[in-house]
């Protein structure tokens, strides 16, 4: 409906609708719309248009946005964001842009914004708010109150009173519903949470993530090299770090790189898929190599070709189950030290039940095919029904190793398990699948 | 080096050391431990273990501190938790177990925990907590302040204050940092933020971290159907609701229903697991039902069983692709109305260009390999060549198809994308795959 309007060009109308909508909806909004239909809304909003919701759109809407928008208009609405949300919005953009928006901003706000994009992607310092609130340890609850009422520059929302000593640095933190609770006269460092958690502002986000769901933080203070108070982190932005983490994890494993997202063009989509298509098929074609060394053994017995895909399937499904609890575990980091050699012997005793399982159930299964729909004679027909069921829980053994070593291994190399373990698992239930079928077939059924 | 404290029953040393520890790592403590040495830590600790770390620790291990813990012991712990948590620790109990432990807690936090458990699993109601701070619209700031200050059964943390009518009905709230910085003699409601986000006791919980998410909220009153204020939800909650909940798309799409814990005995996960290898073999007999179709043509031409997989496999992987993308867009909810239309042009068109860019090189590629390698006559590496490249771009197309389609059809009707998903697109890409190959050879190759 309000699409309608805008192709309209029903301006006053679309400014009244957009003003009753929260910046999250706005955000919804523009994601529906097309390109188009994006340019002019920015057109009759302008300034108006809620700068909470830039931070919300998905890149590729974002773009569109910050496209259509004049210099002025974005920094105008940069400058409203908190510290976080506006780097998040600035650090995508090309550095001369960038520059010339920054100029465009009041002082202060240039400064903290620059401070922030100074610190690495995904680290603490550039997920932290700037403005937080702290407070001398001496001071009492009823001097704090007074403080709070009358200072200007405070964050938007906070849920901890910072205590710092002279240095700015960390004595304690109160939550703020106990701190409203507490007597006017009660001197504040008595209310101190001891040893709170305190974060490096250099704290990759997932380090971050981690303690805030260990803890079930909801802010937690961030300080520099030197100790110092430099801001806040809070559990909104958390909540956002988990999801995309393992949202990466997720796709990763189904070997996407760049999240796909809906407003991504064709072209770059197609190509980031591409890249882990072709390393597939490089395990595909190895596949065939082995397949190709049996060609005799196939031309004389073409069963195994017609069963062959059985074998690699079940140990590649097999593999895959493994992997992705191995990766999960590895990610929430409950596979460590003990539970590792736990989790390895405990996947060998699953893979070697499971193996065993599908190996007599496909074994009686092809040995009845081949005797009955084949109509071949009986001790051939247990023999090949034999060889399958070796073939089945040698690839579902190797499948379950391969699921929990490769994860294990490639974490202790340094690498992302997520990122490679599957070609690796693939490879290794591929080759061993057709390998240990073919193989066993032709020294054992073919002469 | 605990460990050893707890087996030499040293116990004053294992409390004194377990007494420095914040809950989340007692939990993570006792999770390394063995069932043996958990059960000697409970008996030294008894009473003294912190309630939040039952709260903490993920299943397996509850179990055994819950069978260790005397019914007394449990229900004084219980009893400390908050009642989301408390709800949570009893909620896998037996019936009569946990009748016990209820009727040994005090009867305040027996009516609110019964209350409690009467919410479905997974609803607002379970998970919310029931002491909650509101204060009548027409109050003061000071009111509330001197109110704070006094009353005993106040909710541990809380980051708003609920503002009420007189039928205990919403009507906006406060955070604490906008109600800490407001004068004494402001009246509350017209602090209130306007249409706050209500949550109904009976929503999903994944519906409850979807608006958390989007509305960036840090608690959000819970209302029953006469619309009366009745709990609260709170952020650190809803962490663990999305990790969960994207934990389990991505272990159903790798065909694991139950979350694998590291404690789970290993029958549990061999059997978690069988089930879905069982209707893989279904799939992957399938597959070898159309192969057994080109028997002969196999036979014929061994070259065809060596190139299959390759087929098959690359439209496995873009299918694959494909269907995370969207299982992921549909949970996030970005996939709906017309983004789902444009997304599915998207994929077969990125279907299209990969699978022409693998056509061709593997068309080329296979080409070279019949003529070079297997030395026969080029006219015929030509046409298996062609053949290949055909079945390739082919397989690919439906698999992109298949990999938007059947998420979006299983969303349609009401059936979970991400748990059924993966063995359908794998039907479709070994099935297609095998059928295009080896039936375009069947016509164009062999005679």
């Amino acid at each position: 409906m309000i699409r309608e309007r805008i192709d309209e060009r029903d301006d006053d109308e679309v400014r009244r609708q957009v003003a009753e909508l929260k910046p999250a909806d706005v955000a919804d909004l523009i994601e529906q719309l097309g390109e188009d239909d994006t340019r002019k809304l920015v057109e009759i909003e302008g300034a108006e248009l809620p700068a909470e919701a830039l931070a919300e759109l998905e890149d590729g809407a974002r773009d569109t946005v910050i496209d259509a928008l004049s210099t002025e208009q974005l920094a105008e609405a940069v400058a409203e964001l908190d510290t976080d949300e506006a780097a998040f919005v600035l650090e995508d953009m090309g550095e001369k842009d960038r520059a010339e928006v920054l100029a465009e901003m009041p002082i202060a706000d240039r400064l903290a914004l620059k401070a922030a994009l100074e610190y690495d992607d995904e680290t603490a310092g550039r997920i932290m708010q700037r403005d937080v609130f702290a407070a001398p340890g001496y001071w009492t609850v009823g001097q704090i109150l007074d403080r709070l009422r009358s200072v200007e520059r405070l964050p938007e929302t906070f849920y901890d009173v910072y205590v710092v000593d002279p240095g700015y640095k960390i004595i304690g933190l109160v939550p703020l519903s106990k701190f409203i609770k507490a007597k006017r006269d009660q001197i504040v460092q008595e209310l101190c949470t001891p040893e709170p958690i305190v974060i490096d502002a250099k704290m990759d986000q997932e380090e971050v993530a981690y303690l805030f769901e260990k803890y079930n933080l909801i802010s937690a203070p961030v300080v520099d090299d030197s100790k110092r108070l430099v801001g806040m982190v809070t559990v909104d932005d958390v909540v956002e770090i988990v999801r995309e983490e393992i949202n990466e994890d997720m796709l990763a494993l189904a070997g996407i790189e760049e999240d796909n997202a809906i407003n991504m063009p064709i072209r770059k989509v197609a190509r980031s898929r591409f890249v882990w298509l072709l390393v597939n098929l490089g395990t595909a074609i190895l596949a065939s190599f082995i397949i190709g060394l049996f060609d005799a053994t196939i031309q004389q017995m073409v069963a195994l070709a017609i069963l062959m895909p059985i074998v690699a399937s079940m140990g590649g499904n097999a593999g895959t189950q493994t992997m992705t609890v191995a990766v999960r575990n590895l990610s929430t980091r409950t596979l460590t030290g003990a539970t590792a050699v736990r989790a390895v012997w405990k996947e060998t005793a699953v893979s070697v039940i499971n193996g065993a399982a599908f190996a007599v159930l496909m074994g009686v299964a092809a040995g009845l095919w081949y005797a009955g729909l084949v109509g071949q004679p009986r001790a051939e027909a247990t023999a090949l029904g034999s060889v399958l069921a070796a073939a089945m829980i040698i690839n579902m053994l190797c499948a379950g190793l391969a699921g929990i070593l490769i994860p294990l291994g490639l974490q202790r190399a340094g690498q992302d398990p997520a990122v490679s373990s599957a070609v690796f698992v693939t490879t290794v239930t591929d080759v061993v699948g057709f390998f240990a079928f073919l193989g066993l077939a032709a020294t054992f059924l073919v002469n």
